[in-house]
């Protein structure tokens, strides 16, 4: 076996063991020359799984991928410059989205920063506005013939010390509160030198998880309402595969007063919820809203997607809104009254010990509406034509069992959650930002990491804007991608005041008749081409018979009628 | 004439007439939601051009091309969320570059951030490590019907005026600072509503230019030593053609006792100058050093790309440095001692109104060594077999008069240094980060402003690190790209310490195995390969032979002995 070797920089040395101490393991590298200390540290440990990818957007979105799949922190690393500007998107989806992810920046020593050297920026505190903590680590300090050996070694040893503190804080934020840090790490040269043995043992500060005391006084309060009210609103939004254990689910269903409604990308299915909320609610006027409108509404997950949820719920207010997450609360609806800081299963297992079930018509009423609305969409869609809608019914269809579903943003999954799909899936989207710049590359890091057969499913605009996604010798060769081409942002044509303009082609929808045929010849995907209905069922059976390299369906619809099969969609609700 | 319409929103009409006001005339738009009031009310003005691009890292480095072309600043027009983070790589190189741009981030009114919504993040000051100015606008007063009339006329007036002030602060501070402003810009919904006639005349603040006094006794002080320095050297970095007058060039080379170093991309040629620094001083002693050593350095222009001469000054620095710049003077040297606030041409038409030639070998002496270095430089071409260096020299030789070159990093422009290139060449490298993020951009942004016939030169990683820049519909039809494809990065090959291993090929050099055919096929270039030197020779004949159609040429190189070939370069000068 290799024998192997450590960065002569003490404190790249300290990065690299204190990940190790943390159990930190993937380390997402772009290329450099600063970074090299960090670059050799964690390349040349055995356990560390370190992965190439020369665009740093692409490199930041592919990390959290895997930390999205892995629950834990990824590491991004890059060097001095702009590099580090390109992490910024992905940054801000892990901010929102709660997903850990340690970004280490090489950088110059500051006296070099803002004085004409190459590569150099302030990238001190450059991620303020979406980081959950900075870290802003000292060089080494080097030997000057002016000063004598003591002094520098004190030095040396505040230095180190400083730094150990710093690191420890960053990596235990990004584990304890699951959000991205920067770490911004200095670095004199020579940068390439190696030791066969460490020259520092840094101390690991453990995790400190602080513990919320759910009092016995909030909780007699709040079961008194939920045993009194007769209708009861569960909303969940972007949650985790595996997160909230069957049996509330199971119970939630028994519970006639509890109506729960799911939304594509919450993982949690049952024959009782209103799993396509629009569907439900889009053609309800002010009478029947009320009839909906919550006395309680309990929300659990992270973003949710449906706009029209948010507007009903703004409109017609619960009396209390109560949000259960370890982490935070957003006041979505301006009627927040509670923020229980707990696991949605820690919260179930003691508060529903002394719940009751509550007679109510609630559930039924609505579960009653839901069934005529799934009739109604069913025979919807075996009217009309070959648009955007029907495409994405043969793709849910079409997608076996198992999958994970990667869908990008925007229009992907807003039309998803127009279909009940299988509950075998897992379904993600980067909800936190909703930007459609990395969804390729998160799928791919989501595919490599959790070893499930993954498809995206994307949009033309979204697909191309991270062409270089693809740029990445970790695809596995199960993985699919579906686009719907339709030429543009098909989302523009739904908006309210457009109009057949070249200024509305140009500057809303941007056509631009690319194909992505060209990129997979470059990268190594099989390409399948549907212009029809029958194609696209053919395609999609064709895409899962072959797992040997990664396969790619590019589906073109027609761009100028694909607005008025969606519109008359959600006219065509009895 | 179609007749011209308005955003119905007050604040849009007021951007958009006050950008017109202060001559801002260029809008990159990437496709949106939040920002259809601004793209309706840009794109509905007859005068403003409009271009669409969908990545916005890529726009923000075209409208960067732009902005360095017509020294005015672009405007760059985005939508909510993490779009807008996309442009952070653009503007830290404008920052640096001291290049204007208008950042106009289209916004959710402010309580609508941190609630859950989708596309909303913490846009306000965003760019605070690297812009000029940051103006956080309101958004329109909206009626509340628990607000009487006068009170509602009231609000909207200061918020108008607000942010008419801030406008105007943040567009003045781009035009008299030369750097890029960041605008964010509430809106509510309704975002589509057109007017046809403007309900809001904004004021426009005039510009207020800081007059700069070069006093007398300074000058008097800095011509006493001028005229007493037998070693005066002239150093000069980034400077746009044309931004020196030829007299002064004319006047230094007289001077025996000035000694002028011209990088590649400064512009300015005289055959009195040493135009390739690396050549002259790598292989100088500490002797030699001491005689190249200035009394008095004068530098003027943008960053310096040269790793020796930063190093040499900084070893062997002069008693005065003086730094010619009107905005800004960094220290590079560790020596600055005078910066002087005005143009290169407003100083040397006072300055040397009384300045003396003064008696000295020094021009002569090292001219005489460069002249030695230039021979040694041809003997060495002339004997090394078909490496990155031989082909840098075809492609120079090749490149016909007159044409714009834009080179990418770091390579590129490393190489490009090492050479006499054609004075009739205009040169432009991102030099303000020296990123390989957006050349390619870049380029086509210049291109397009120029109107000047333009070759990108480029090294693989910044090719496909940027090949969203093709997907841009505004490409000359007689641009040029002539790839230097050395199947990764070549550069750091060259590094100290480094060795052959798959860690130093993967995480380093990042080898890909790619080429640019498919990208040619899909944006519609015509594509050329040369794998030999003839063909090499051969091909640029044939890419600047056809003006229909964007041309690229595909030079591949050998991976394995282009480091070698550069190395003894530096050791063949005696």
């Amino acid at each position: 076996m290799k024998k192997r070797l450590y960065s002569k920089i003490p404190l790249a040395q300290t990065i690299v063991a204190l990940c190790e101490a943390k159990g930190i393991y993937h380390i997402v590298i772009s290329p450099g020359s600063r970074n090299a200390p960090l670059t050799i540290g964690f390349s040349e440990h055995p356990e560390m799984k370190c992965y190439s990818i020369v665009d740093e957007r692409c490199a930041a979105f592919f990390a959290l991928g895997i930390a999205q799949q892995i629950q834990k922190p990824v590491i991004l690393l890059c060097t001095s410059g702009s590099a580090l500007l390109n992490y910024y998107p992905a940054i801000s989806e892990a901010f929102y989205s709660d997903i850990p992810l340690v970004v280490l920046s090489a950088d110059r020593p500051i006296e070099r920063i803002d004085i004409g050297d190459g590569q150099t920026i302030r990238q001190k505190n450059v991620f303020e506005n979406h980081i959950t903590y900075s870290a802003n680590l000292y060089s080494e300090v080097v030997a000057e013939t002016t000063i004598d050996d003591v002094k520098i070694r004190q030095k040396q040893h505040e230095a180190q010390k400083h730094n150990e503190r710093e690191i420890n804080i960053a990596l235990n934020a990004a584990l304890e509160k699951n959000g991205p840090v920067h770490i911004n790490v200095p670095f004199y040269e020579p940068l390439y030198d190696k030791l066969d043995q460490p020259t520092v043992i840094p101390k690991n500060i453990p995790l400190e998880y602080s513990y919320y005391k759910f009092s016995d006084d909030l909780q007699s309060e709040m079961l008194r309402e939920w045993n009194n009210a007769e209708r009861k609103m569960i909303l969940i939004g972007v949650n985790s595969p595996g997160t909230v254990d069957q049996k509330w689910v199971e119970y939630f269903a028994e519970d006639p007063s509890v109506l729960v409604l799911t939304e594509t990308t919450s993982n949690i299915h049952h024959d009782s919820h209103v799993n396509c909320i629009d569907q439900l609610i889009s053609t309800l006027n002010p009478g029947e809203f009320e009839m909906l409108q919550p006395d309680v509404l309990l929300t659990i997950g992270g973003m949710v997607v449906s706009k029209r949820i948010k507007g009903f719920l703004r409109q017609y207010q619960p009396k209390s809104h109560w949000h259960i997450d370890s982490k935070k609360a957003y006041d979505t609806y301006f009627c927040l009254t509670e923020h229980i800081k707990l696991q949605p299963n820690q919260f179930f297992s003691s508060f529903l010990q002394n719940a009751e079930f509550v007679k109510s018509t609630y559930k039924a009423d609505w579960i009653s509406v839901r069934n005529q609305r799934r009739k109604d969409h069913d025979t919807y869609l075996s009217q009309i034509p070959f648009t955007d809608l029907k495409v994405f019914e043969s793709i849910f269809n079409g997608i076996p069992d198992q999958q994970m579903i990667q869908l990008s943003n925007s229009s992907t999954v807003r039309y998803a959650q127009l279909f009940s799909l299988k509950s075998s899936f897992k379904v993600f989207c980067n909800r936190g930002t909703s930007g459609i710049d990395g969804c390729t590359s998160t799928s791919i890091g989501a595919a490599l990491a959790s070893g499930i057969p993954t498809t995206l499913i994307t949009g033309d605009l979204s697909f191309f804007y991270d062409s270089n996604g693809l740029w990445n010798e970790y695809i596995p060769s199960n993985f699919k991608i579906i686009i719907i081409n339709n030429d543009g942002g098909g989302i523009f044509r739904i908006l309210p005041g457009k109009e057949e303009s070249d200024n509305f082609a140009k500057y809303f929808e941007t056509t631009h008749g690319l194909t992505a045929l060209h990129l997979c010849k470059m990268y190594g995907f099989e390409y399948h081409a549907a212009n029809t209905l029958e194609e696209t069922v053919e395609e999609i059976k064709n895409i899962y018979s072959n797992d040997s390299l990664p396969q790619l369906l590019e589906v073109f619809t027609p761009r100028k009628q694909n607005d008025s099969t969606l519109i008359d969609y959600f006219k065509h609700f009895n």
